[in-house]
């Protein structure tokens, strides 16, 4: 009794007899998300009941099949509310994508790809979600990434009515509307039960009036009845808006003592009470038996997610010497060089750059003049950017988004942790990092990005010394897969030399990841320099050198990373000085430390950063005052020497 | 030529020598902000021309003086769009906070208490902001700290209109109506005009029906005429619900060529064009020299925030023995033994406790059956949260939100920053830390709770061991001064042990923050563990005590302070072993590596902990699968010791 065909909207409407199939699927459904819930005695059965008809009805119409699910160009779906996880299972099975037995056995089983809340280890689930309210804004990038491929394709995005308060949600209705995504359709799985009591004695909000105002267009359906879905999903987009269904729905629906209560939003049912909604269902208890025998046998092996490789042309890095340019312009004027030779090319990849209203300071103006189609300007609205921008990368584009440190990082560290755990494979350049803000103040100095980037797995990241290096790592970062963070000061630095006289960093300089280079040789100790801070350590350096000191000093880019070839030689001098203006406590230097404590290996080491909140002053004056100019480290570095 | 005492709104209408007086005080500060930008060669004198009367009008009308601005119950002003400085600074000092020539000489300079944005090293500023659309979060929050003191005022929000946007706001906007707050009265600088163009070309949001949906009173008038500005802040909050005045203004007005255009947002004028505008308002181009001058000279000094020091009574700890109890609920007995206490009497401070929908899990409920006017409701609005119950416990009141560890510092990671930096003194406790979250899976693990923090300069960390010293620890916080974090797993944990058989956290112990406790005593290494690791590590120890090895294991609850006394007695057994269910790379043993480092002090040493994002599973399997378990904690032991 196979599913009838209606991806992409084959028929006009439903029939009688695809009515049956699909109630015959629901009922199959919830029997078997039932079952895995009370396999693993875990799990949220009052919202996967809740949402049966809407991941069944959506699943059948998106051009998503187990056989185009990793491709790039087809449509996707976002189930927001990932709790409900062993609801989606049980659809995705019916149309197809697995055996539904087998994720019936494996639900939230250690390794198992069938996890608690969606992930996209399991073929169909196209973002993993679980913290609320993001959803839409994974949508969007999805989305955003059809249109930059070219690909007319529709984009489906499921949510629970908790979350619908989330402010995050708010700023992807209007980037949706504003970037004009008609394929894009929101469900709204609207029973009106969240775990502490109703919407409003939650949280009153007006939800359609809400959405309205946002310009999406509102329709109001019944959530469990498959023609009136099909026929919503089948009309939303034709008025030039996107469009978001308020599904009715009943919290547990057809799940007997489950109905229209919270109380098994998050629990499992066992015994008698799972044995009772088993046989309304039409089931038999048997299935839970079945289900724990296979449980106990081999674990299902999930999907590879896909990495998208880029097709770039990354021209030729500009050369920059002598005279002082900032970091941030390199950066600009590399990014627009690789859109301006990729544009519109066939077989290359396609380029979004991401805004949040700071263009003019993070240099993506360029950009945006040679490649107008490819700039998302997504005003204040940070979360959802960052949500998006991952999303657009995981849809196959090349994504990056620009902005001050504290906005694109410490604001948004969650959202960039879930792109981390999505694989998405965005690109992030920071710019004002470290003290490097100018008159700013505290609270735009973004001292902590090594510390907080180092706590995710998967994420790279890249401090550029000096122009050159930026321009270098720039079109390294547009062409590698993965998630990666270009982090640079707002200041202008000097090309860096090194003691030949000849440039670091220009020329024939190939950006490595994990790679320290070694400015200036010396043997009565070395200097660690994190990014820009390499030219006030080789001040420091010259200024030891009249004090008859002979001191290395390496030029750290890649802070996550222990350069161990660097760390050999500068072990062997005896004597470490890291300097970094950034969190002396969560830092290169911080790094460093574990890798030689690891290492049982005794030095002379000190840590040179930043101490306390910034001031707000000119550049100078605040490094000064931390002790992070060319003195402060020289006489760091002789008191570390007669320590 | 005195400012009219309007505070409180002593006259039923401005008059027209009202009105000629402030217009002279307008004009007077657009001189001095004007200069001060000068000064500095940095700032944004559009905006600060822009909200002047805003801010001259608020100051005036807020019960908020030189001499009440220390206490806790008065008016509260808020400016979000902290990088109108100048004209905040300007303002104030029309309204008598200081000396106009002392904010003009030193604005931006470092050092100097008037920073870039807004912080509150200034008499007069409530709330750091520059971080947009923050600032009405943290107006709710001082309305309910007011509402818990029983101090009927009014609280002032400022805000830019390119922030607008931000869905923190929106999630602020719900805040306010659910609790009520009708003296909360929002005014936007309403002059359309942001970094990158017009609202519309940013990112078009229809304002004033969003404000309509979230239930607010929307009043529009001239941001520029003080009788009506007066008028309309007089009439705010009469008709029961809060207020949001959008005030018609001309980006730069009065400021000649700054009128109109977002040229001059961040930039400073000078020479011919300072001067331009200075005759243009009819003042002596000296001003500048004049600043200059006194810019060379000696700092001021900024004033002291007043951090709360409760007055609670915490009576008697619980003591729990034996069979297993979880930290949550020790926390929640805690919590609400302390809150029935202290509930309604007198001379005892107010405690609020935020929740976001998650009072089950987070085991608030008791707390809130006891005192049901001091638990807030939130929602899923994490973001508004976080920074409410920063301001509320910045108002005077003890205030705490529980959450999910992934949703009250991941989610929240900036606010919780900038709560630091506003030295709010909130309370945050953390549930579902590390890999103890049933089986949610990796993207509900917070296993970087360590590493955020340990970015931050003042929040101080407590992961407490078992339900004994969670209960001791949750008392001693709630009458802590200062930012402080309690972080705990799900799963119920033993009451641990000393050797002598009694209980280690029970009975009199007192919890002490930094000090890590002795489990066991041991000459042949050293375990240090993590929070409700410890039971796992003595464990450990059990398995290598029949293997012959006698080994110390210590409770570490606060892993960013290292205990110098424990770690000294460690080295000198020479093995060193840290566990912990946190992310090796930022966690307890990172910090206490870095120690060990910075001593050059060579011992065998080793972190466990997680490695890679976890599975979704038992907590039992999950723990295993990373090692995490005693037999792989001994194992690991055991190969440190061979090494």
């Amino acid at each position: 009794m196979s599913l009838p065909n209606l991806h992409g909207f084959t028929v006009s409407e439903l029939s009688s007899d695809h009515v049956l199939l699909l109630k015959a699927a629901a009922r199959r459904a919830r029997l078997n998300a039932l079952t895995m819930i009370s396999a693993a005695n875990s799990g949220h059965p009052g919202g996967a009941f809740s949402s049966m008809e809407l991941f069944l009805a959506v699943y059948g119409v998106a051009d998503l099949t187990p056989q185009n699910c990793d491709d790039f160009d087809r449509d996707y779906v976002v189930v927001s509310h990932g709790h409900t996880s062993a609801g989606v299972y049980a659809a995705l099975a019916e149309w197809g994508f697995f055996d539904p037995a087998e994720a019936t056995a494996h639900f939230r089983r250690c390794g198992s790809p069938y996890q608690g809340h969606v992930e996209r280890d399991v073929k169909g689930v196209d973002w993993g979600t679980g913290n609320l309210g993001q959803g839409l804004s994974a949508g969007v990038g999805f989305a955003l990434a059809q249109r930059a491929r070219g690909h007319e394709g529709r984009v489906f995005v499921l949510m629970g009515d908790g979350g619908q308060v989330k402010g995050q949600l708010a700023e992807a209705r209007r980037m949706a509307v504003k970037e004009k995504l008609t394929g894009l359709i929101a469900l709204i799985d609207w029973n009106n039960i969240q775990i502490s009591g109703t919407l409003d004695e939650v949280m009153p909000a007006n939800l359609k009036a809400l959405w309205e105002a946002d310009g999406w267009e509102v329709v109001d359906c019944d959530g469990h009845c498959f023609r009136g879905l099909y026929a919503a999903l089948k009309a939303a987009g034709t008025k030039g808006k996107p469009t978001v269904l308020f599904c009715r729905t009943v919290m547990g629906h057809e799940g007997g003592v489950m109905e229209g209560t919270c109380e098994y939003h998050g629990k499992a049912l066992q015994g008698e009470a799972y044995e009772q909604v088993v046989r309304s269902l039409g089931g038999d208890p048997d299935l839970l038996k079945a289900a724990l025998e296979r449980r106990k046998g081999e674990l299902p092996v999930g999907r590879h997610v896909k990495l998208l490789t880029p097709s770039l042309n990354l021209g030729t890095p500009f050369d920059y010497e002598g005279s002082k340019s900032d970091n941030r312009g390199a950066f600009g004027k590399a990014l627009a060089d690789v859109g301006r030779l990729n544009h519109s090319q066939p077989g290359r990849t396609p380029l979004l750059v991401f805004d949040c209203d700071l263009a003019p300071s993070v240099m993506t103006g360029e950009f945006k003049k040679a490649c107008p189609e490819g700039f998302i300007q997504c005003g204040i609205q940070e979360h959802s950017t960052a949500t998006a921008s991952g999303a657009a990368a995981a849809g196959g584009v090349v994504s990056l988004w620009a902005g001050f440190g504290v906005f694109g990082l410490d604001e948004v560290y969650n959202q960039q942790r879930l792109n981390d755990i999505n694989l998405a494979g965005n690109k992030t350049v920071l710019t004002h990092v470290g003290l490097d803000v100018g008159e700013d103040g505290k609270t735009h100095q973004c001292i902590d990005y090594v510390g907080l980037i180092r706590n995710t797995f998967g994420w790279k990241l890249v401090v550029p010394a000096d122009p050159n290096q930026t321009d270098r790592a720039t079109r390294w970062m547009l062409e590698t897969p993965g998630c990666i963070c270009l982090a640079m000061g707002r200041s202008k630095v000097p090309v860096l030399t090194l003691s030949s006289g000849g440039s670091a960093f220009g020329g024939g300089y190939r950006f490595e990841y994990g790679k320290a280079t070694k400015l200036r040789p010396g043997k009565d100790g070395t200097i660690f320099a994190l990014g820009s801070m390499a030219q006030k350590a080789l001040d420091a350096e010259a200024i030891l050198a009249r004090q008859g000191l002979d001191v290395a000093v390496w030029s750290v880019s890649c802070p996550l990373v222990v350069d161990k070839e660097a760390l050999n030689e500068a072990c062997a001098s005896g004597v470490i000085l890291t300097v970094e203006d950034h969190n002396v406590n969560s830092g290169m230097g911080s790094i460093l430390a574990l890798e030689l404590a690891r290492r049982s290996k005794a030095v002379k080491l000190r840590l040179m950063g930043v101490k306390q909140y910034g001031e707000s002053g000119a550049a100078s004056e605040v490094y000064a005052a931390m002790g992070l100019d060319p003195q402060g480290i020289a006489n760091a570095f002789t008191g570390l020497v007669d320590a």
